[in-house]
């Protein structure tokens, strides 16, 4: 069974087969954010601090960190992203013991993320791009860490899933030459938009069963790109997201704020034999009520997971 | 591709590999409903009136009708059943123009609504138990119709997926034998509860996949099962239904007015590639902004289809 292990500071996660699906917080992002990259320019990390406890009170169990910024006092973010990215990640993980996912096309912001993460980090991301592999792969055997791979290449995105798989069979092949094994490789087959192409939500499922038997490899994607240009698009997300677990997809870069999507994994994770006693649905359905009572979801997340610490800091303080 | 045909009056659906989910309306059966019981044994039609309006307004392709009641002044119901079947069809047929399923334990009933369906309908049911098999199976030959074949048999429900594939089979073969063919067997693998039992949902999904590849049925479910216990049900049906269709199930027999279960069957019809251009979507889309503007999903429904069918009427009357 295919285990793809991040670490934290003190925390494993694990990316599996047989494994809740792995929420990874998108929201600590400033492309198109121009609020949020403002914030950034000025210094000011409010809005990160906020976005890495709230992603976590509301289920993320790994977060993206992206410091894709374009400064106007710098336009060029191969000086400004490193730094920036360094200052992210030691924010973020002296905020959450959850580990990261260090998120750049700027190599010299990879290897400053990798230099300030504690623990193992999920590297997001390689394409079958010349440059790219010949970047990236051996940032990736160096630091021993996990890697995303996306499944363009030189030929930009192909519209055919079979390229789309070939693509991804070349990106874990030349990691092997680097002797990188493919349960580190978690690719994203890359999710179209159904609203454009018909045949975007069954590509996918059918991908992600042929990266499972025939890679071995645990998969990704950006979910709600699915939806993308629809109205009502939480509705077509919350339900790709079990469809696509029941295909066999272990991990989606997602926005774990919104309760629909929170409530269809949840539920997806109860259905796939992944929460022992549905313990986990039972805890959730807390805060469904508390949400049915008035709060948002945030809100009653964040109060369902202080509850639940300050009653472990009680049992500590008892025994 | 299997495809099993109902027909109403004038209209034809199509449960098959590839059409969109058929949604079989469960609201007409006064089992577990005492107040519909009571209304039936008073000859008060007008929750069945509405419950047939409302369910098709909301979606429902195939309307299952059930006359399983016990009267208090005749608790015979080889006697009571087989005319209230006749007289509830009737009265639904004349109501709106869908096809029906008959649904009834008492063979007398399953008869007499046969003598009066107009079309094509659904026959549920037959099980493995060797009465069933040979009191069913001869209504069904005579009177070339399709039938739900639910997977207990004398032994009675196996809680190993493997037997209850082995009954469906058996149900499959003896039907052969009769010259009925497998395209006119919706098959209903029994949907355990996933908090009495964790491999419920995996289980199903599984069966689903065989009984499609391997006998060429078609698949039917009561899908609120899934959740039965649980709180917060319908999340979990709002997963499940998704998955089940990404599994390859072609339809359920489920309460068609509530909302996030419609709205996960929709999106997944998208997903599968069975909503060109995803105009149901955007139809639907309405609904749902009726919703939010307050009304019930009933109502939102019954009033988008009033509409569609005034600008239809225009259109013709323009014609």
């Amino acid at each position: 069974m295919t285990r793809t292990v991040l670490e934290s500071k003190s925390k494993t996660v694990v990316i599996g087969f047989d494994e809740p699906f792995c929420v990874i917080g998108e929201r600590i992002n400033p492309t198109g954010r121009k609020k949020l990259a403002a914030e950034l320019e000025a210094g000011n990390f409010s809005t990160v601090e906020k976005d890495a406890l709230e992603q976590v009170a509301c289920g993320a169990m790994v977060l993206d960190v992206n410091a894709g910024v374009v400064y106007n006092s710098n336009p060029n973010p191969n000086e400004t992203e490193p730094p920036l990215m360094r200052k992210m990640i030691e924010l973020v993980q002296g905020l959450v013991d959850t580990p990261l996912c260090i998120d750049s096309s700027v190599p010299g912001a990879l290897q400053a993320g990798l230099e300030a993460c504690q623990g193992r980090p999920l590297l997001n991301s390689v394409t079958g791009e010349e440059e790219r592999l010949e970047l990236v792969l051996p940032l990736v055997k160096k630091y021993n860490v996990p890697v995303v791979a996306i499944s363009n290449d030189d030929t930009g995105i192909s519209e055919d899933p079979d390229v789309r798989f070939e693509v991804a069979k070349k990106i874990v092949q030349r990691a092997a030459d680097f002797g990188i094994p493919a349960h580190d490789i978690v690719v994203d087959p890359l999710v179209m938009p159904v609203g454009a192409m018909a045949t975007a939500g069954r590509q996918v499922f059918t991908l992600v069963q042929r990266l499972r038997e025939e890679l071995g490899c645990n998969t990704t994607c950006g979910a709600s790109n699915i939806s993308f240009g629809l109205p009502h698009r939480h509705g077509i997300n919350a339900a790709f997201l079990p469809m696509a677990i029941g295909a066999g997809m272990t991990s989606a870069i997602m926005n774990p704020v919104r309760q629909v999507e929170m409530e269809a994994i949840r539920a997806a994770n109860f259905l796939m034999n992944h929460d022992a006693n549905g313990g986990e649905w039972i805890r959730f359905s807390k805060v469904l009520e508390a949400v049915e009572g008035g709060m948002s979801f945030a809100e009653a997340s964040s109060s369902q997971s202080a509850a639940a610490s300050g009653r472990r800091g009680g049992r500590r303080a008892r025994a």
